[in-house]
């Protein structure tokens, strides 16, 4: 093997509000030796997702932040090219935390290993990763939909709000997508089936929710949180479900963060509201998959991704997601 | 039977925030005399309810409001004196919504008989009441506490809180209470055995939050709304369930109502808001009613009333609810 030079982005500092280029160091060093029971995996691709934002705080949430000075958090899929460890074999490929890199030391825990040939790499960062787990626990095990209800998804176009409406559609409910753009809004009614979609920054949105759900809101799944929420809340149905995945539209706010004045809407209508976050259901990652894999099969089921070339572009990516400038799953393609 | 005068309380205009005695007309009518299938209740106790402050708004709830015009709904309890219905004799005693009034005209629906010798009438008002029955089925089926588990209750010395943390006691876990007065304070940790008791009118919440939940919150049963729900995100465990049974300090609201501005805990802890109304429930009271029976046989469970004296006393009384100025289960006493 020989020596190869990694390129890493440290966090150099904890952002106000939007991240800048400021907070980054990208860090040019030789890449590391696996150790025993080590492997080293070269990074193809990354997935560049809005958690990544509250990773970047000081906060007590569901991780630990990332440290100043260290490799910024990411799921990543790559190759392994080097191994000291029982479990992976040189020419694998495997997904996981790799990192904001192009080569990744680990130790194996909490990798999977991907087929490159049953369908391409950055499948595994969009339908078959995260995003399409988070859309898949989220409406069936958080939102629990039935035929013939209605379910409102946010950042519809983006790469968890077009599964949990493709899934949504294949259990027989009505689905109402809400974007930013004509393109996206016709994406999501044209190719992927929903009902209808909601432009939310042209259209009066208390009076098109009204038209698109004519028998009110039964589940609603948030990726944004803010303004969107306090309109869903008219809106919902005794007994709805709201999955509480997101809140991108506040991530970056640096005023006091405004609840939903509508809550009380809760009350009344008997309605939840419910946190999930998809690493809980790491055991049922198989399931999940499985039956993914079949939707896709079937043709009822499919991903877009947004792919940027180049490591060095994260810090300008990043910031895509917060624009709404992109279309969906956002993914950076480490070339060599 | 001699003709008797009924005075009953008229809904004549809708409140702006807190309710005046300009809402109300006093009336003063002959009884009505009961047709075929109806009875004629004479009211005993009247139980007054911060739900009715939700009623008197011309806004789509869980139930119609009270029309303009129309005899105030209240949950009270008194005597069928006469009866042409096959269910009720006369001298038999009822619960329901019997009205803010001196007689009551019923078809019989949705009213339950009552045993005057099993207990004081009130209490079916209070613990074996609508309050009773919100805080058995709030806390066991929507709060769900396991033993051990960190239960806290605001307004925790009014008619549904002291029974929450009481079920919550004999459920095994640690409970903190939240009312505005140390002799409510007292008397939840006293005799009701609440481990701790924060008065939120003199302490400094979130550090006695921190003092009294050292292992965190896992069951909120919030009756209030606002800032305290707040402070409650701060401290909550990761799935955490908060019960929203009520939100009394913001019933009289006549600004924007503000949500939770800590509502992302809700996502970061995987947590669950959900609204509760008893009257969900109707089919499963008997089950909660023999199960509150024993506990208080064994005397593991016990209420306390507040007793006003008079029917013409019911607007100042309403307000009482309002000002916290009331100690245990309101209830107004019609005199002859």
């Amino acid at each position: 093997m020989p020596d190869l030079t990694n390129q890493q982005f440290i966090l150099k500092s904890r952002p106000t509000g939007m991240p800048t280029t400021d907070n980054w160091e990208y860090r040019t060093a030789p890449a590391p030796q696996p150790g025993d029971g080590e492997l080293l995996v070269k990074v193809h691709y990354i997935s560049v997702d809005p958690a990544m934002r509250g990773w970047m705080n000081d906060l007590k949430s569901y991780v630990p932040p990332v440290g100043i000075g260290d490799v910024m958090r990411a799921v990543a899929v790559g190759e392994v090219i080097e191994s000291q460890h029982s479990g992976f074999r040189a020419g694998e490929f495997v997904s996981g935390a790799l990192g904001v890199q192009r080569y990744a030391l680990t130790d194996g825990s909490e990798l999977f290993k991907v087929d490159p040939n049953a369908f391409p790499l950055p499948t595994y960062l969009g339908v078959l990763g995260m995003p399409g787990l988070t859309a898949y626990f989220g409406l069936l095990d958080v939102g629990r939909p039935e035929a013939g209800e209605t379910v409102v998804v946010s950042s519809a176009a983006g790469a968890v709000g077009t599964v949990v409406g493709q899934i949504a559609k294949i259990k027989g409910c009505r689905v109402v997508g809400i974007a930013g753009t004509p393109q996206k809004c016709e994406y999501i009614t044209g190719e992927l089936g929903f009902d209808e979609a909601i432009n939310y920054k042209k259209e009066i949105l208390p009076k098109r929710m009204r038209e698109c759900c004519p028998q009110g809101i039964d589940v609603y799944f948030d990726n944004v949180g803010g303004p969107l929420l306090d309109v869903v809340l008219m809106h919902i149905n005794r007994a709805a479900r709201i999955v509480f995945c997101g809140a991108i539209s506040m991530y970056n706010t640096t005023s006091a963060v405004e609840g939903p004045r509508n809550y009380l809407s809760l009350l009344v209508n008997r309605a939840r509201m419910e946190g999930m976050i998809v690493f809980d259901y790491v055991h049922r990652y198989p399931e999940a998959i499985v039956q993914m894999v079949q939707w896709m099969r079937e043709g009822r089921l499919s991903g877009r991704e947004h792919i940027v070339d180049g490591l060095e572009a994260f810090p300008e990516t990043l910031l895509k997601l917060f624009s709404g400038d992109h279309f969906g799953k956002l993914v950076i393609r480490v070339k060599d």
